[in-house]
């Protein structure tokens, strides 16, 4: 990076926010993304830590006035490289940009900085009586401001939906430097284009995100959780929508193979309760009272029971409930280090028996194995395509590709939650139309005539 | 219009499906807006009734070519004038675009091409055991393309939301005649840019919307409405906000001038059951089970005590239920004549009493009065300004901006559902900044080069 431009950013955010040396540097320029796919980082980037919208401005309009690439890294927690600067960048860090601006109880609405995590916002709802923000991507060292960009979902996507449904407003800096106010704490507004629907799950190339007003909603008070085991993942699928259908809506609903179940028990020092059948489902309850939670056990044990469920183990306390959900969790653990390639397909929620029936076909048929986490009740699916002796295997390419076509013939998406990044840019020509893709880059000219916001994220200019 | 599109129109629909006839032409150039605010439409329009999405493609190909104007016609329900052809253009009509082509229960999605009423979709739900679409803007005589255009809303937003939370596909006929498929019957996507939340709510200024792919929910089986009377509608608001706060999730909440209840239900044979008290709230419910019902009916009336509520009428059976909802939607027929200028702002909801408070002050400086009803919960507000022995009072505009100015001040928004369309595309640049506009304009140029689709709705070019 030019020492001018060092200068200058030293300059708008003081010295001691721009960080210079190549080892610190590093941390910044990764998220959890499989090492073996990391995309190439440019080395060159400079990462520095606003303190303020203001200081984003400045460093934006600088940016674009020197034509120099901008990426925010956020907490870091995402699959798909998005925060790694592949060219001579500028990487703003959020990091300082944590202030929880406002609880507004009367609006049930929260107002924060992008850099505030999801943990941090859950430890200050907790001082208020009973309310809460429902979206749940698993990991709370997200920030608020990646979260947004990224449209995160997560598990509790089942009832409450996914980002989108639940933030109001935004603070943007576009990329011409200029600070823009999107909604606010309105319920409803259609005072033209929703150019925060645009933005969300834009990934850091259409405007960059410096705070958030999120709704916030009355938290139920009564929670439980079953895991369930089934002979195959079809019956369980079938159990799952026949139990929506009948007006049960569970907080989450999560299946695992049960080897990634026993594993992640085992490594985390815990017992996983099923020993029957193979295919398990955890699903998690809350409710407004405990008869409307006992109703919706009793619904969801009669319907497992119709499509032969073995056992059904019923976690109250929150002991419980929290180790069966640490061993969903876990399960990456077991296969991390052996990835190749990590999907995050999905199809409609009525297909994925016979998806992932053909699926299990397919992977058979090139010797192998994919070991199955899905958000079961929402059809996405999180399975990979594992190394052979620590090598990515022949067949990567082929049978990615293959896997693509297979959730395009049951309508389904390259991504469900985690986002195009860097991972899938090339991917995206297999499921969108040229149309589709022209307008994605006309309005990416639209907002970024530079391409400096994110380059080589979603689309290629 | 020139012979030779009319001769193409004919060639391309057949000549049935062409109304040059002056006196039949004008029903599909104006919707439910206030005669005296209408746009002027341009009678060398000419319409044309389409069989389908293929027909619409090649009628807008044709149009773009010619540089033609096209604006949509659905079910005319709309309120702001977005459906008048200001410009000689070509109307497409959707009514013959009117198949429900799927009710998928095991996605428990259904998709139906545009011109389908919410009438017509509510008959077929009915078919099917317990499945609903949960959005109500009013009037069933709404097309599912025009509430998609308009993302529409109405009372029971307050649970449900808006439309753009339960649309997940839509087929477009793109400005350049391209037919393009967004999103599908998937629950999850963050594939790229969501094209399909940003055409949501454009009014027919981006794309033209030919089949939409919606949302079914399991239906409540208990269901009661309650109307309570407060002494002022400040401790109607703070009520309703407590009410929510506390885990209730009413299916509307309806405020409405004592005086538009009395009168609404007058003209329609019945009688309003409310004497005492001013300030006249709507409740309606529906729950999973009896006693979620009654839990829920109990908190409100604990709550509704505190807040001075003089009495509550509660109806249960269906026959009284309706009458109540009849009244609050008969009201717009007692000052219906008599409106110069119709409101529908919102505010976030928690700032209500504080702004009708305001608005009261206001309206009462101006030696007038302006009726309001509102959906409560959503801080969503319907006024008029009326006219004086049949004319627009001197200071409609004055107030009109005071009115608007007042709005802003509480972080409001001009429309909250209704839209923006030709009536307030003017008033658009009291709320957004030149920044938002300007990016709204270079969407409109991404999607529309020539400007064709609906000119004059929502931006100036």
């Amino acid at each position: 990076m030019k020492k001018e431009t060092i200068d200058y950013l030293m300059n708008t955010v003081g010295s001691d926010f721009v960080i210079t040396n190549n080892g610190q540097k590093l941390s910044y320029m990764y998220d959890e993304i499989e090492h073996n796919v990391r995309p190439e980082v440019n080395i060159s980037s400079i990462v520095v830590k606003p303190l303020n919208s203001n200081e984003v401005a400045e460093i934006v309009k600088y940016a674009n006035e020197n034509k120099i690439p901008v990426v925010v890294y956020g907490g870091g927690t995402g699959l798909c490289g998005g925060v790694s600067p592949i060219k001579e960048s500028i990487v703003i860090s959020m990091e300082r940009m944590n202030k929880i601006i406002e609880i507004d109880e009367k609006n049930m609405m929260a107002v924060v900085e992008a850099g505030v995590t999801l943990a941090q916002l859950i430890e200050e709802l907790e001082k208020h009586d009973g309310i809460c923000f429902p979206v749940h991507p698993g990991d709370e060292g997200a920030q608020m401001g990646g979260m947004v960009a990224t449209n995160a979902g997560g598990a509790r996507a089942v009832r409450h939906g996914i980002m989108r449904n639940h933030i109001k407003g935004i603070e943007v800096v576009l990329a011409s430097g200029e600070i823009l106010r999107l909604g606010g704490k309105l319920l409803k507004d259609n005072s033209g284009y929703n150019l925060l629907q645009l933005i969300m799950g834009s990934e850091g190339t259409l405007a960059i995100i410096t705070k958030i007003t999120l709704r916030l909603y009355p938290e139920d008070k009564y929670t439980a959780s079953v895991v369930m085991a089934f002979e195959n993942v079809s019956d369980a699928s079938n159990a799952v929508l026949e139990i929506i259908k009948n007006g049960v809506s569970p907080l989450a609903v999560e299946y695992q193979d049960r080897y990634l179940n026993v594993e992640s028990a085992e490594l985390l020092g815990l017992h996983w309760p099923l020993d029957k059948g193979k295919a398990d489902i955890l699903i998690i309850l809350s409710e407004k009272s405990e008869e409307a939670l006992y109703n919706s056990c009793e619904i969801i044990n009669d319907i497992c029971k119709k499509y032969n469920a073995n056992k059904a183990v019923f976690a109250g306390t929150k002991k419980e409930q929290g180790e069966m959900l640490a061993i969903r969790s876990g399960s990456y653990e077991v296969i991390k280090d052996n990835i190749a390639y990590s999907f995050d397909m999905a199809v409609p929620a009525g297909y994925m028996p016979d998806f992932l029936n053909d699926l299990w076909e397919l992977v058979t048929s090139y010797n192998t194995i994919s070991y199955i986490t899905a958000h079961l009740a929402d059809g996405n699916v999180h399975n990979d395509i594992y190394m052979i002796d620590g090598k990515n295997p022949k067949y990567l390419e082929e049978l990615k590709i293959k896997m693509y076509q297979l959730c395009f013939k049951y309508e389904g998406t390259l991504t469900g939650e985690h986002g195009i990044g860097k991972l899938r840019i090339k991917d995206l020509i297999l499921q969108k139309s040229k149309v589709e893709i022209e307008l994605m880059k006309n309005i990416k000219k639209a907002f970024d005539p530079n391409n400096i916001l994110n380059p080589g994220t979603v689309i290629d200019m």
